[in-house]
């Protein structure tokens, strides 16, 4: 990493250890990401049909049995790769780093760790008319928007030294923008008392709605990058 | 990483950072193949015998009857090998990165996740005369080709300034050889409808043909590397 | 890494290789320790309710029975954090390593790793009335605690010129808190014999009396870095 | 990575990039050495105990029972360890890579990634008096120690500039410490033949004998590192 990283960097390091100690921080934030969004594909077990009954018949029924495992593993993963891409322009402009910052992060990858049981949880029952293991689901992603909004809020302290190049307009997007799921979840938990089958249809539609709300805000904040 | 390479990137990220955010998403992606190929043994489990029937002959048999999981996990590990390889490969080339080139990779990390799932699915069924594990299997290996294609496709846009070093013909060859497992895929499944009992090699024969197709080729293109 | 660091390690490696070998460990370590953490969420298995039975009631039931083991998974999950963050903070002081000290650190990485089995051990017995899992986790968390003292006594000899800005009183104060840990348990083994019911909550008390004792003794050492 | 490492890397890729694809190459195998060793782990599974036959007694019992799996674990983790200690030590050398060096090191991941299958499936055996999966274990080791016993003679080629500071004396010493577990293996495999209980003790005694064998040889060759 640059040198004048350094100079802003804790002294009560040996010189040139405190970026190290930046990354390091990072890579073990990115290890744990990766697992978790590898998790997800040890849920889908593979479909198992007695000899008597093997046919391709039996094995395409039985992989369109796996179909709601499927969808929940391609939402989780996208979902989990969302907040990969946060994290990783969270900390493109943390120059710096507090113990408070290294457990706030600890706890954004608790969030994400729990993701691949809800994952399963929410896939098993999703088309079996309980609402509980999607509750359980977007509460969850709620806690990731939650840590995430608390870590944009702390890093952008100007008094904290923490980041370089991170604008006013830009930290509050980027809150407003980790407390969107969150909202979402609230008005969509009114929805379900009336009707359980749009519930359904909710986490798949966060990525969604992501995208056409903040898409347009985004482009005004930054230069297109194509 | 050397400073040239700063100068390029983004001018948003606090100076020294832009090149630590690519090698963040290079060691990001380095994690997810790392967990996948090691989850392959996962899907082999240690076989189990009664008291009884325990002697040299059963646990012989009970291994040989692991023997098309073997199969599966040394294709797979090989082929994941090989995609790591293309990975470590095209990302020697990239300079810069853009949103875009992130989510690109988020997708081609997808398809690598889903192999262990597609493998033990493959290895299940292998020899036991439905080919829809197979065409599954297939279709995953030729996923992850088409996405490397579009990823070399993408980089190789000289405007977009994301890449040093490679000339037209390079990304000309790396691309065609990123879609080969597609194409010897829809030729195969004519194959299929005649003959299942070939089909079962194709995805062995895959990384030998890659060899013998593409290993002149690349003689030609590049200095001997013995 | 900084240049200074390199002049002060080991002679026989080419120039410029040794600081990155120091930086290859650590990076090994935080692997094992992400994959140790991640795997915690691997115990909890998604509730299975038969089709007869199946009501918001049955979810929300067999998803309080899981209460023990998000409570071991969360107690879990921030002692590891913790250790972690033990082990940035000790390497933030290394500056050379030697044999003896990988493999001191390979014996932290063996009882991290053991984390997972205990936590789903303590887990799955602890509102059982049986204390065999509560101690072996405590054991657990003990060796955890012993293997990082000796690491800190290894690290702070001065004449093996391995740390730097490593105070005498700090590493003194480092040691101690490791073993702050294992004498915890000495005291409660002798309260296990009288009333098993306090010695449930021992695991999870153990984050709480670490803050309690140590966070006033380390606020006059260090300066204060909220 | 110093500076003068990259002029002796590929000439066709982006200045500055060489030294980082070699790094990448490492921390590749980190990741694969890493899950491995953690991986051991889960084949540990906590004893399942019924209601009514739930005691202290019952659950020491169940715990004796997994005696051999930790015996298992335990020896497997310090064997993966002592391959991953060889690999930091290995790569301590090497200043540049080839395609050729980068599928040995996969040839070597692989072998690795065997050895939690391998682990317990000898663990599930060893005390059934079945010699089979005693003889995969050790067929699992010595392939290890095979890999890595080409990688040796093919980084120490001189012409081939692979390495730097690697004399002949420790190259050569180096590739036959690689071939002692094979050797040991086939040495062994006659003892089994008379005594399959001596055979039980083999994988334990391994470390041991790589110890005592090498200890001596080892601190002629290299200045002692306390």
């Amino acid at each position: 990493m640059a040198n004048q990283l350094h100079n802003e960097l804790k002294k009560d390091l040996p010189a040139g250890k405190a970026g190290f100690q930046l990354e390091r921080m990072i890579f073990f934030s990115d290890a744990v990401f990766a697992i978790a969004i590898t998790l997800l594909i040890i849920e889908i077990k593979v479909p198992e049909i007695h000899k008597e009954e093997l046919s391709e018949l039996t094995v395409l029924q039985a992989l369109a049995q796996l179909a709601p495992k499927f969808a929940g593993f391609l939402v989780s993963f996208l979902l989990i790769g969302q907040y990969w891409v946060m994290h990783h322009r969270m900390f493109g402009f943390v120059i710096n780093y507090t113990e408070r910052l290294i457990w706030l992060n600890i706890l954004l990858l608790l969030t994400i760790v729990l993701m691949p049981f809800s994952t399963a949880f929410y896939s098993e029952y999703v088309l079996r008319s309980v609402i509980t293991p999607i509750i359980f689901y977007t509460v969850n992603i709620s806690l990731v928007g939650i840590v995430n909004f608390f870590m944009w809020r702390y890093l952008s302290k100007p008094d904290r030294h923490l980041t370089e190049n991170l604008t006013k307009p830009m930290s509050k997007y980027f809150s407003l923008r980790s407390l969107t799921v969150p909202v979402i979840f609230i008005i969509f938990s009114f929805v379900y008392l009336y009707s359980p089958i749009i519930a359904f249809w909710i986490p798949i539609s966060i990525p969604l709605i992501l995208r056409l709300v903040f898409g347009s805000m985004k482009k005004k904040l930054f230069a297109d990058k194509k």
